[in-house]
């Protein structure tokens, strides 16, 4: 992909987890298509839900996500769907991310003009969420999606959850959708040397927004029994702002009141490539460092 | 480029950095070629020399550079040739660096091939540098040049340095050349918080391999006047086995003894990737962290 490309990461959610012949078909459309690349899908039985990582330049990436979503509409059935994981769509949730050469205000109009010829084009109702959210109350997918698949078919009624593009009132068979522009998210736990949960929890509640601490981090304690430690596991939701060393030596900051020791942490899954170099540069004190030094960035664009 | 192409970097040297027409003859074989990208080329007046830096799969990175010397030869004339850089060819230096899906062993054998056909085709002396030496004496390029062109006349009669490929005198206008396979070098530099040039060149002798500092370490002390400080400068020769944090950590424990502080550093022109994620997987103690983590490489690859 050349320099001046745009990328978007695309990470849609799908409401099947268990039937083979039915993930595949939703998954075909991100195959062999010119200028979209399928890194990765997972699915869960227990969730009954499938997870696709895609990335690809905004028009191809469009018109595949669109034909994704029919084909979730032609397999899924929402009136039967069970899972443990919360849903409300068979499509249930479309996160679009600017990885390259998008502005988020671009990324948010991308997402508008995905929602609208998908509502359109199914009569799906579309719900914007996160940066693109019309309203406050939209941003949070939870507040959303609350009462689930099952309560849709009433909440779309109330005025204030009139979707955003397509018909007030729930497809019978596909429910409703989330679509949306969001920053990276980073996946990052850190461990500490002891088994008291209570600690991670306590840790967890200084380091994150919601409760006083970081803009751009969500965290909560967790027990790895097998390794007998605790964690604070956390989400980042926009490294560009809130730095993941940032995370990382506060924890330490906050550990040291319990007498505890960070012994070390981990990233899940996929990391854009700025937020390890900013690290570096952080800790190396690196001075007027760009991206543009790294060897790899250079023979790959 | 595809998951499983193989890449190799070259950095050639040629002894011309004043003449723009005969610059652009010797770069034009790097341009728009299928499997070869140029990624930058420096000149230098006062050197009267360039430094070409470009990346490619095998086959197409070697009839390239076979292309290219063939230029040089052409254009620069060595008994005419001043400049302040030490240089005993036309084509002076030729380093072959493995990227990816490439192994040092292959490196070696690839620049085995360049050599011998370059030796071939154009009549012209190479000795074999750096891990492809055929003899200690030859790895490193100052020992080899020693004398520079003006001298090598008689200094190729010699047993001990007779070439490792082409005939054993040297090319009347393009004298000799060296080829060989190295390690990514990464420049990097420590700033001090001192004017102190003794203080900095200290640091360096402790720090750098030949005087028992790190294995894959150069460095010398520099002042910085118009900064007003000194700074440790070195070539990182291996990062892969003597990582960058690990000389600024070191050249932190040395400075104490000075009651100097370390108030930054840089990194001066490209840095593979890897050394950038090694870094921070160290400050941040990560647990399993893989390249394979990092989206841009996932998508580009």
């Amino acid at each position: 992909m050349s320099r001046m490309k745009k990328i978007i990461e695309c990470v849609p959610n799908f409401s099947e987890g268990c039937n083979p012949e039915n993930i595949e078909k939703i998954v075909e459309p991100f195959r062999g298509k010119k200028g979209v690349k399928l890194l990765d899908y997972q699915t869960d039985e227990d969730h009954n839900r499938m997870v696709v990582t895609v990335v690809g330049e905004p028009d191809a990436l469009k018109a595949t996500v669109i034909e994704a979503v029919g084909c979730a509409i032609d397999v899924i059935d929402m009136r039967s769907h069970q899972g443990q994981h919360p849903r409300m769509g068979a499509t249930d949730v479309v996160p679009f991310i600017p990885i390259k050469n998008v502005s988020m205000e671009e990324a948010i109009e991308f997402s508008k003009e995905v929602a609208k010829e998908v509502a359109q084009k199914y009569s799906l109702p579309i719900f914007l969420y996160e940066t693109s959210a019309s309203r406050p109350a939209r941003q949070n997918l939870a507040h959303i999606r609350k009462g689930q698949f099952e309560a849709m078919a009433e909440k779309i009624k109330q005025p204030q959850w009139k979707p955003d593009f397509g018909p007030q009132k729930i497809h019978l068979s596909a429910g409703v959708t989330a679509m949306g522009a969001r920053m990276p998210l980073v996946a990052y736990n850190v461990n500490l040397d002891s088994t008291r949960i209570e600690i991670a929890d306590e840790i967890a509640r200084k380091v994150r927004h919601i409760s006083g601490g970081l803009r751009y981090c969500k965290g909560i304690g967790i027990e790895l029994k097998d390794r007998g430690l605790v964690q604070v596991s956390m989400n980042m939701t926009d490294y560009t702002r809130t730095a993941l060393y940032r995370a990382f030596e506060l924890i330490k900051v906050e550990a040291r009141r319990y007498g505890v020791n960070v012994i070390g942490s981990e990233i899940v899954g996929l990391v854009p490539m700025a937020a390890m170099m900013d690290t570096a540069a952080y800790y190396l004190g690196l001075e007027d460092f760009s991206m543009e030094q790294v060897l790899e960035a250079r023979i790959w664009e």
